[in-house]
């Protein structure tokens, strides 16, 4: 016999699906949602199976766009230059450039890291797109802005590899330290990266 | 210009009004479903927008029941003790105390605990609903099971003073060492009531 109703028995684990979510977790979103008033349940549920009717990726860049729209206006900007692109992982990344209000290129999202643990190679992502639009549009810089851990920088290694090649100039953001770290506190590889990156005044 | 579709940023305002989510988390939760097969939104949408229909509390006890079921097998149960109840804050902690296999009488959910900070008084919890339980069902103990938190207490506390004027007999769950505890570790309130609460052996 379960102690619990099947409605709520199937929430709990559909819940626990979510990324980071244990049993308990779980049932704490689930009591939560049964406590608030049921119209909340319904607004979540109702935006949660919108969610692929509605999202859609950019053709060119791979950032969201709403369905039904084949480029990004990040891409179709006039006022953005197509001939800088900055190569990110996924497509929150873009979001985080953007707040710093100072990229006024164009985006390439990749779709993840090269990891050959979790069964992704470089055809798992788009980086075909990436050589067709550098091409087509006559790219002058590639800004490779994938994470700072090490899938993240296995893939800027690679890409850099290919686009080696090429004409184009690639770049990397930089590394060092990250404002307010105190210098005692920073890491041993941060603090390396610092001291080679280090700039004349 | 919002940088993301209506329906992703909607998501994820719906998302973060969870307990314990904040916009990083809502748009991990929400990216993760995006890229899973549509099928998994779909049916963590169903199971959500279902809930608040399916799930029921039990008129007597006020734990989980499927809806349309008046009264949980946990108290209709003939081989269930109905002469003790064991008082529990949330209807989860009624799932804790079964999993042990060691109590064979009912339960009763408070819903809640006493917190004047929350506006949760006496009054918001089913607390009327366990006196007119113990005269029915002509209950000969209570066993106190409120979480060992400052609300915990405080209830435990109240419904003590209240039943005292009762025959019935009020117990609380005993405070002490937990299993795999070192001493050396053990905070010091949890030692005092460990001290104070010794056995013979």
């Amino acid at each position: 016999m379960s102690l619990l109703p099947p409605a709520l028995t199937n929430l709990i684990e559909e819940l626990g699906k979510l990324p980071g979510v244990g049993p308990r977790t779980a049932e704490r979103y689930a009591y939560n949602l049964l406590r608030s008033p049921a119209g909340n349940a319904q607004r979540l549920a109702r935006s949660m199976s919108e969610l692929h009717d509605k999202v859609s990726y950019c053709k060119k860049t791979f950032v969201f766009v709403p369905a039904g729209q084949e480029f990004s206006t990040l891409y179709t900007d006039p006022s953005r230059n197509k001939k800088v692109i900055a190569v990110v992982q996924e497509p929150f990344d873009v979001i985080a450039i953007e707040r710093t209000n100072q990229f006024k290129g164009t985006y390439h999202v990749l779709g993840g890291a090269i990891s050959p643990i979790d069964g992704i190679g470089p055809e798992q992502l788009h980086i075909q797109e990436l050589f067709a639009r550098i091409t087509e549009d006559e790219v002058e810089e590639v800004i490779l802005a994938t994470n700072a851990s090490v899938e993240g920088e296995s893939t800027a290694l690679f890409l850099q590899k290919r686009l080696s090649d090429l004409p184009t100039r690639v770049t990397r953001l930089a590394r060092g330290l990250p404002v307010g770290v105190d210098l005692e506190y920073a890491d041993q590889i941060t603090l390396s990266h610092a001291l080679e990156g280090r700039q004349t005044l």
